[in-house]
């Protein structure tokens, strides 16, 4: 770790310690802000390879922030004694594509062939947005962010493919410009957006009702831009079934170390 | 000159040798191809000061790649030997806001108190826009770029103020948000767009009737993307009828020995 800055009272640490003894146990949006946050699928390692060609096939919808080694729960990379057993607050643990327990930590369920997969997530590139003064509607609403499953593929590999998950922010042309530009600055964090504009071009129906999060108030100049979304790559795993996987609950991600400015190429 | 890398047959001064010798007096369009074209604007150094200000203060319309001494026709930042009195196909002498001449050279009119300002062209992100495979409509169909007044006012300084000219080329959604990530890279030449989408957001009434160059078509699932023109700064000098000021005339631009590709950011 000696090449990330471990200030005395690391907030990405204190926060993970909060969660792993018990004190912190609810969504994760405005932890250690700052930090990277980060999604998680946990594979086994016979499946661990197919995913791993998907994510390097699909770096917008999901790029990887670490993989772990086998059977090991340290994401060294990611931070100081991350133990990722029991640094999310809420795990989803999946059988054979059916969600069968949602566990505040994972221990009982840990085996020495998994693989831990952590994904960049949008709260970074969002902090970015609000810093250059552009808006983010499911924020100044006070809801989540709406997702929509669209047309657009993305690239197989193995068992894994589907189609690919966006979310949807919107704003006036000039802050779409904008935000292109910000948000191109972290390849890490999904990056720049995947289109704007019309939205049955990429086949969505009707954006006052998205698939997954809440719809928000899309204003008169405003044009809806959408982002790929690290939910692609929750909703590909559970679309190829495996029989054993487990993911974080949603909102409930991975405090890490690393600085969201750091993250900008 | 040193910082540059001055080859033997360095193509930008083989290009100025042959139009100070008249051995070439067309546009430049294709001259010296990766090499920086610039436009020019020439004032009497007591209405300099202000356009220094114009352009700084305008950084997208007036992108400034070099400004002379006064009454030194060098711009050695820009290239070996320039001369800006002979170094350019063909210029206009505008008196009060009239245009009085179109000379090949303009050593007759040149004086110790003149001041030239070389300011960045769309011809250098046009290259990179080619070499990701976007579509340059107008360079597809061989005639120049549509431009239009708008109602984006620039921020004035002194006598010089209007309204921001802008070029449009249309593509699809995907094709506009590379072109952005693209034209961000080149503050130097007009930068990433001021406007995507609705011509009648920024006072364009009608795409098909351009203020200044040709229409081109616009295909089913296209929309229109705007970027601040260099047109911009020779219609406020116009619009401010200044005594005495010289220009390129459209088309007709300084060829530099800096290349396009180095401009990056």
């Amino acid at each position: 770790m000696s090449s990330l800055p471990m200030l005395p009272g690391n907030p990405g640490h204190q926060a993970r310690l909060a969660i792993r003894t018990g004190r912190y146990t609810g969504p994760t949006a405005n932890l250690a802000p700052g930090h990277v946050q980060a999604n998680l699928a946990i594979l086994p390692r016979a499946l661990a390879e197919d995913f791993l060609r998907f994510c390097q096939r699909n770096p917008k919808p999901c790029p990887l922030l670490a993989v772990s080694e086998p059977g090991d729960p340290a994401l060294p990379t990611l931070g100081v004694d991350v133990d990722i057993r029991t640094d999310i607050p809420r795990y989803r643990v999946w059988r054979d594509g059916e969600l069968v327990e949602e566990p505040g930590q994972i221990g009982a369920h840990w085996r020495d062939d998994l693989v831990a997969f952590l994904i960049g997530c949008s709260f970074s590139f969002e902090e970015a947005m609000l810093q250059n003064g552009l808006p983010v509607r499911h924020i100044e609403q006070g809801c989540n962010v709406p997702m929509y499953r669209t047309s657009l593929m993305t690239q197989p590999a193995g068992r894994f493919h589907g189609p690919m998950v966006v979310s949807m922010r919107p704003m006036r042309a000039a802050d779409a410009i904008r935000a292109i530009e910000v948000t191109s600055r972290f390849p890490s964090v999904h990056g720049s957006p995947v289109h704007l504009g019309d939205p049955a071009e990429i086949g969505i129906a009707d954006l006052a009702r998205p698939d997954y999060g809440d719809p928000v108030e899309i204003r008169a100049g405003e044009i809806p831009v959408f982002w790929a979304c690290g939910v692609t790559p929750q909703s590909v795993v559970a679309a190829a079934k495996p029989a054993f996987c487990i993911t974080h609950a949603p909102g409930h991600m991975l405090v890490t170390d690393l600085i969201n400015a750091r993250l900008a190429v």
